[in-house]
């Protein structure tokens, strides 16, 4: 009965994942031969916009400012969250496979849906991209990749690429409506990507919720070698995290500070992580799941702020409570809401992305409230928030009260839409595993036995 | 009698691995002392140069530009060439390992096969080397290592370091024939790199044809954790590859295009790799070897033309396709190759480095003679191809057919120097592994036992 | 009993471990309110910065001539350190863990302790940080981790903490007394972080000499994959080590000539390691212990004479004579130490830091010694030495003198403060491990049944 089940399982997927894929990147094609073009940094005619920009050097073409952080934020996306995902005994082809698969797809999809809203240069009806549109494409597909560790094991390629063709779309909308609309500021998406992804993930795996499945418990944690795997992909991200929070900030001491920032942040984070893992033990041992997870709290928490004057300190006092609060949301929050909230997250994505990703929306409307022209200099508070144009005459106050806008933004598209994607989901069609086959590379890999 | 073999060997390499190491590396230091200088932008002279240049700014050092991309380049010689062999079940050690040495050695000899050939100052016979050497080096390896893939398992250490004594060479030969006397453009080494140095390593195998080779049939193919090892490789090659292909392209909006054009093959690979994966599998499930190299084909088959116009959806169409190709190799071609042809292919670099080289020399070709003034404007057209010099009055036209034209020189190098190359390789003297012995550490390695 | 011993450790843990990194961690919290802040370059007061100085571009902020070296860096310390380290069967976790945990604590302590001596602001009292002074705390940590490879296995993660806490000081005070008072050069840190860091490690490894170490003998030692792992560290820390030993070298020409060198040395010292490790075993195979570290030393060699006009076949030698010096070291001198001089280095850091550390101090004192104005230029040689303000009439000659003396005092705190810091570690409150549970996860971490 079970191998039935899996046997027609196996078939849908033999259609409908090669159907997806095909059409959909046909489509890409399609629309950007329709729609995307090179920039005029990245387009044969810079040589002339140079001459006619008075511009000296090349080393002013945006690439030189953003590409070193573009290829670490590339290394996050694909080796980072891929890597971190490793850590199930059997589950790292699909880990590591499939979000290769889905980050690839969503890219695409970003560049288009983002370029739509952002980049659309209304002279000719097209969208002109650089390296900005590439590092905000990898991060849309951040928030994807987010929402995926809530499901992972749990469902198919099929359903990840529905998620991701969804999750890309309504991301677009609410990164439009929180950094153009509503002016707030987002530079490392505290709220844009963590939030927004975290909810999303959590609310489409509330949807799906599987009453059986501990019938796969078995395969649900991980074994020596798989913890190693995903150390690489912590490691990665907690190193390049600075140049997440830093790659679209402002060029210039905005780029530098949100470094900073991050970096410190980070480092604090590591500490208090350690602390209460050891600490919440019977013997004083630490769980590698902490040390993988918690640790890149900081990171997620200054988001939003990395690139205001947050302080030194302020950095150093976001990781801290970030390490303590995402290792007992390991300790205690995952296991609750499993049992009461129906809520099954088996990366605990809650406790690393939307809890420090809220506390970084609130971190970052606090800070900007409280930004005065004394500290940041008067110039320096105008390129900060970018208070120029229809914004000139906003305070920082009020600018305060649109971060928390933002941050509501986020919280009702990740739930809203992730409600909304978990019901399409549901439909019988999408080739998911039995409860006896998740967490298993099995059901969608050629696995050789040993 | 087997036993016995193996010993021979096992004492050949010990005389002619140290040997070959030794005296090679004596020689390097001694033609590098005879020739290799600095050049102006690394010799302390070059606060005097920017004097003299009214040169403003430390920035304008070419070490800025591209440092970051030869980092990159770096990282997929020795990790991403290295991991992506350690797919086997039992020659991790050899892959990374030798891969490692092959390459280390090779850089040098290539500075100065490469120097010699473009960077020689004729005012005092001397190579000037910088950060523009160097990638060039790691370049020129990447060729020797893709041949590495062919024979991956059945040579030894010392095999390796004449096959890249030998590469190196014939690759400053070829690659000065294409780029300087046909004036092609190659940025990303479609024809310079991938074609010449598989079929370099395909004509290698063919002549090392071994009949027997079934009897270490019990090594051949992975384990689970080997499966994972290899994707290291696979991420950062397929993450760096727009660092590969734009890291020698001109600055400017030649590098950022390059980048561009890179990224979007890539990604749009992994779909149809996916989906070929799935959709031959009776069970719909995909295959790691396919995942591991066909979603790489993308960036082979936009080396050469990622810095021209070839259009954002052009790049997408070049993955797509190439995709759906080096899937149909894994599964079609380099069984019919070993069978019919006598030619094994270890790591089936036909389908991910032979045939998407092949088409990216095309591709090339066919977007040169395409390119219009009208396209790419005046100065643009002029500073891509660099109609220059010698080279002032050549058409897109006539460039495109010498551009052509240098792919059957990428060929004719890589094939016939792979013969000659592949006979001496076949004298008894170089300690390679017996039948039995192929594909197995223990040849070459302490290995301890579990 | 021993049980009941392992038992109390513990238990001491579990209040030492939490107690240090909660304490500690407030305590940077409350110096890093006091003393640090954002320096001109990372402060939003840039802009007024820029105008008052007539510096026209973003580009000059000191943040993009370095942000690429720093994130190698970074990869260094976090994945380099920490993955070469892996390569025991069973202590993986502490290896990549504690690495982790130790260098999070050093980075923020070594901002504060290098602040005080080198960036301070004496108008306000502040430290002032910015790029530069992330990676010198990179940097400074390095030390630190060094120090770990002799000891690894054998410590609890509250003896690193204090390690770590004592060796950041004495590295900020001899770092001091090297560079600034004696105004020797050492941008690679030969003599600063790998002699001084090795010797501290080597010290305090002496002091907690374990007579019956060999009751864990049973996991001394790799197997297959773990040795793949720590290949990943040796891979990144050869990859990136011309960022390092560039990462603070003068902007321009400094940087470009320290990162040629350095990879022509690494590339050197790789073949005479294949050479050496080949011809000392009977049957001419490798030793992944070789390949893994000696292959090192060369990046470790030319820490200080990288950014001098070294010459590139001079690079060559040095890394020629590393590979061997070090590879015999793995072979005579780690066995020889540990029985007649009661020093066990688990990872061998005597032949890949402080042998080539040494090595490395000597050679920058002979290069600077040598130096003319012929060679260097007038211009390039005031610039690359620094002698300007109080140094003006330093002539070369003396500059090679106090080069040699730094390396002695860099000795000197190595040695002095190892024992220092190695007999308060030795005070039987900080839950170290007995003898039979050394180099074992299970002592410090939940390690799940396979």
């Amino acid at each position: 009965m079970s191998y039935l089940r899996t046997d027609i399982i196996d078939t849908n997927v033999r259609i409908s994942l090669p159907a997806v894929c095909f059409v959909w990147q046909i489509a890409m094609i399609i629309l950007f031969g329709v729609f995307i073009r090179y920039n005029y940094e990245s387009d044969t005619h810079w040589v002339e916009y140079m001459a006619q920009q008075n511009i000296t050097s090349n080393i002013e073409n945006d690439f030189y400012y953003r590409y070193p952080s573009f290829q670490d934020v590339h290394v996050m996306i694909f080796v980072g969250f891929g890597f971190l995902m490793t850590f199930l005994k059997r589950y790292s082809f699909g880990a590591v496979g499939f979000n290769f698969l889905v980050a690839a797809f969503g890219i695409q999809w970003a560049l288009l849906m983002q370029g739509w809203f952002h980049s659309l240069d209304y002279t000719d009806g097209k969208i002109k991209i650089g390296i900005e549109n590439l590092i905000n494409a990898d991060f849309c597909v951040a928030g994807c990749l987010i929402a995926y560790g809530a499901v992972l094991g749990k469902v198919s390629p099929v359903q990840l690429l529905v998620m991701t063709l969804f999750g890309v779309t309504l991301y677009a909308v609410e990164e439009f409506i929180i950094l153009s609309v509503l002016h707030a500021c987002d530079a490392g998406g505290s709220m844009v990507i963590h939030t927004f992804g975290a909810y999303y993930g959590l609310a489409i795996s509330w949807v799906l919720y599987r009453p059986n499945l501990d019938q796969s418990k078995r395969l649900i944690g991980s074994v020596y070698h798989s913890d190693v795997f995903a150390m690489i992909g912590t490691l990665f991200l907690w190193m390049f995290w600075p140049s997440f929070n830093s790659a679209i900030a402002y060029h210039g001491d905005g780029q530098h500070r949100a470094a900073i920032n991050t970096y410190l942040s980070l480092a604090s984070c590591v500490l208090t992580t350690v602390a209460i893992s050891s600490v919440t033990q019977k013997k004083g041992k630490l769980d590698m799941v902490h040390i993988q997870n918690a640790t890149l709290a900081g990171g997620v928490a200054v988001g939003t702020a990395a690139e205001f004057l947050l302080t030194c300190y302020g950095s150093l006092i976001v990781g801290f409570c970030c390490g303590i609060i995402s290792t007992f949301g390991y300790l205690v929050l995952t296991p609750f809401m499993e049992k009461s909230l129906k809520i099954q997250d088996t990366c605990g994505i809650h406790n690393l992305h939307a809890i420090p990703g809220f506390l970084g929306g609130v971190v970052g409307a606090i800070t900007a409230a409280a930004a005065t022209p004394s500290a940041y200099g008067e110039e320096g508070l105008i390129e900060t928030f970018d208070f120029t144009g229809n914004f000139k005459n906003r305070s920082p106050n009020i600018q305060g009260g649109y971060q928390a806008a933002g941050l509501c933004v986020a919280l009702v598209f990740g739930i809203g839409g992730g409600i909304l994607v978990g019901l399409i989901l549901k439909l019988p069609i999408w080739g998911d595993p039995a409860d006896d086959a998740c967490f298993d590379d099995e059901a969608y890999w050629e696995v050789r036995p040993e």
